[in-house]
C-alpha cells in the first residue's frame, strides 16, 4: 500500500539526506538558493537534462532504476567534461506523491549520488505529468575541462565500454520492448541493465584530463554526436565499424540492426573522445584508472564529413538519423 | 502560421544567444557542460524551479508572458538570497516545437535576461507534456546570503511591494480565471500581469546584504513562506493584517477575500524578510535602491507561532492552508 504525501511530507521524507556543509559546499537544501565555494583554480561544470515519461523511460521502470537513470545521465556531462561531481538538484513533477514509489526513487538516486560523492542541494516538487530534471555541478580546474572543439586532424577516436560489453545494448533493449525482437530472459536483463542503469564514466574522464583532445557522451547516438565534436573541431572522421565494442547479445544480431544500435542507437553514455597518437598509451592508463575499457574505433581526419568502414576497408552506408527528440518515430 | 522545428534547430534558432564568454562564464552552451568562475571570495547561489502546463500557468497564456515567469520566479530566489545573477540553464519539454511560440517564449525569456544581465548557458529540450525547468546561478560574497535561519526577536518583520500595488493581486487574477469574481477589463489586466509578470527583487536582494537578518521570497503564500522562516530561525511572529499593502483592485473586494489573498495567495515573488528594529531607515534605503516599496507589516517574537491582527488588534483567524501541490484544490 502506498501513502499519498504532501509536498513538504515528501521533500522532508525523501529529499533532504544531504543538508550539512561539505567541501565546495556552504549550504545544502532547505533555504532559497544552495551555495556552492568552489575551491580556488577551479570551475563549475554545469548540465541540465530532463527525463520525461514515455520518451526517455517506460512508466513501468523500477523507479530505484529511474532514479539511477536520471542522475546518470547528468553526471555523464560531467565526465565528458573531466569535471568531478560536487552536487545536483531535482525539479520532480509527480502525478501523485506516493511514497513506496518515492522511498525507491529515491534510493536508486542517493545510492549513485552517494558512490560519486554528489551532493542534491535543492530543487522542487509539483503536481504533474511525471518529469525529472537535474541540474549537476562539478568542479574541474580552469583550462583542464574536456571541449567538443578540441579534435584534431591525426588524433585517434575512442569510445569507452564496460569489459565484455559494448556500445548499442540500451536501443538494442528499447526494441525488445518495442516487439520488435525478443531475447531469452537472461540475455533481456543484460541488456536492459544498459538501457536503465547506465554508469556514468566519471573516473575516466577526470584520467582524461590533459590527455584526450575532445570528448562527448554518447547520448543521441555515436554518429550524431560525432558530428557535434567534428562540427566545433572543423574536422572530419574515419571509423572502423567493425571496431566498435560489441556484447555479445548485440554481435549474434542480424549485422545492420548491429550497425543500427552500435552507430545510431543513443542512450549509452559512453565517452566518445579523440587523443592524440602519441596518447595512445596513456588513454589505455585512462580507461584502467576509470574502471572500463577504451577501444580505439577510428581517426580523426582533416577532410570534413565521416567515412565508415568495415574490417576489409568496404565502405558502410551512413544512413542513420541522430536521435531527434522532435522528429524521430 | 507556425513551423515544426527539429530539436537542434530549436536549439540553434531560439537558445543560443548567449554564447561568448563574460565574466564569470568561462563557457557558454554549446557543449556537454557550462564553465562558470565565481569572482576570488564569492560563492555561488544555485535554485531550480519548475513550470507545468495547468498547474503554474494556463495553456492560454502568452508565451512571451511564460518565458518572462519561468526565469522570473527563479531570479526571486537569487533576490531572497541576496545574489546577484549571473547564468541559468533550460531544460524545455514541449508537445511540438512550434516556431512562432518558441520565438515569442525565447522573446520574454532574453528580455528577463538581458535586463539582470544573466546569461542562458546550457540545457535540454525534449518532447513531452509542456515543462520548463530553470537553474539559476547567481553570485554573493562568501558569508553574505540572506538566510531563512537569521531572524531573532525583536526584528521588523517586511514585504517588498511595487509602489501603489500590494500583495495578493496574483490570486486575485487566479480567482478571476477560475471565475469565482469578475474584474473590469483594465483592472482585470492590472492583476493579471502581477499573475504573469511578476518582477524578481533583485536590486532588492542586494541592497538588503548586511541589513536583513533573514529573508524568502513569497511563492506559495505569505503565512506559509513566513513558516518556513520562523521554523529555521527557531521564533514566532505577529502580524499586523491591515499593514500588508493592497492594491485598489483588491482593497475594494471582501474582506475575507483580501485576506485571502494577502496571506495565502501565493505567486507574489516579493521579498518577506526581517531586520533589526535598529536598521529600519537602511530598509527604507534598500527598497528605494531597488526600485521598489517595502512595507512594515509586523514584528518577530520569541513565542513560536503566527499572531495576526487588525489595526483595532483583534485577532484575525488564521485558517489558510499555504500551496501545496499535492493537497490543495
Amino acid at each position: 500500500m502506498s501513502t499519498p504525501l504532501g509536498e513538504f511530507e515528501l521533500i522532508r521524507r525523501c529529499f533532504m539526506r544531504h543538508r550539512e556543509p561539505r567541501p565546495g559546499i556552504a549550504l545544502g537544501s532547505g533555504d532559497d538558493c544552495a551555495l556552492l565555494a568552489p575551491q580556488p583554480g577551479m570551475q563549475l561544470a554545469v548540465s541540465s537534462d530532463m527525463l520525461v515519461e514515455g520518451r526517455h523511460f517506460l512508466s513501468t521502470v523500477d523507479p530505484a532504476r529511474l532514479g539511477h537513470k536520471a542522475l546518470a545521465v547528468n553526471l555523464s556531462d560531467l565526465a565528458a567534461s573531466g569535471a568531478r561531481p560536487l552536487a545536483f538538484t531535482l525539479a520532480l513533477a509527480l502525478p501523485r506523491a506516493e511514497a513506496d514509489w518515492l522511498d525507491a526513487l529515491a534510493e536508486g538516486l542517493y545510492a549513485l549520488a552517494d558512490a560519486h560523492d554528489c551532493a542534491l542541494v535543492g530543487g522542487d516538487t509539483t503536481a504533474g505529468p511525471l518529469n525529472l530534471c537535474i541540474t549537476v555541478f562539478g568542479e574541474v580546474p580552469s583550462g583542464a575541462a574536456l571541449l567538443r572543439s578540441g579534435a584534431r586532424a591525426g588524433d585517434e577516436l575512442w569510445i569507452s565500454h564496460a569489459p565484455g560489453r559494448g556500445i548499442g545494448d540500451a536501443r538494442l533493449a528499447l526494441e525488445v520492448f518495442r516487439g520488435t525482437l525478443a531475447l531469452p530472459g537472461d540475455a533481456f536483463e543484460r541488456v536492459r541493465a544498459a538501457m536503465e542503469l547506465p554508469q556514468p564514466r566519471v573516473a575516466l574522464g577526470i584520467a582524461l584530463r590533459g590527455v584526450a583532445s575532445a570528448a562527448i557522451d554518447v547520448s543521441d547516438g555515436l554518429l550524431g554526436d560525432l558530428r557535434h565534436v567534428l562540427a566545433l573541431s572543423g574536422v572530419g572522421a574515419r571509423i572502423d565499424a567493425d571496431a566498435l565494442p560489441c556484447s555479445p547479445e548485440l554481435a549474434v544480431q542480424p549485422l545492420a540492426l548491429r550497425r543500427l544500435c552500435q552507430l545510431a542507437g543513443g542512450d549509452d553514455y559512453e565517452l566518445l573522445f579523440t587523443a592524440p597518437a602519441a596518447r595512445h598509451a596513456e588513454v589505455l592508463a585512462a580507461a584502467r584508472a576509470g574502471g572500463c575499457a577504451a577501444a580505439r574505433i577510428g581517426r580523426i581526419e582533416a577532410e570534413p564529413g565521416v567515412r565508415i568502414e568495415d574490417r576489409d576497408g568496404r565502405a558502410v552506408p551512413v544512413d542513420f538519423a541522430s536521435f531527434d527528440h522532435f522528429k524521430s518515430a
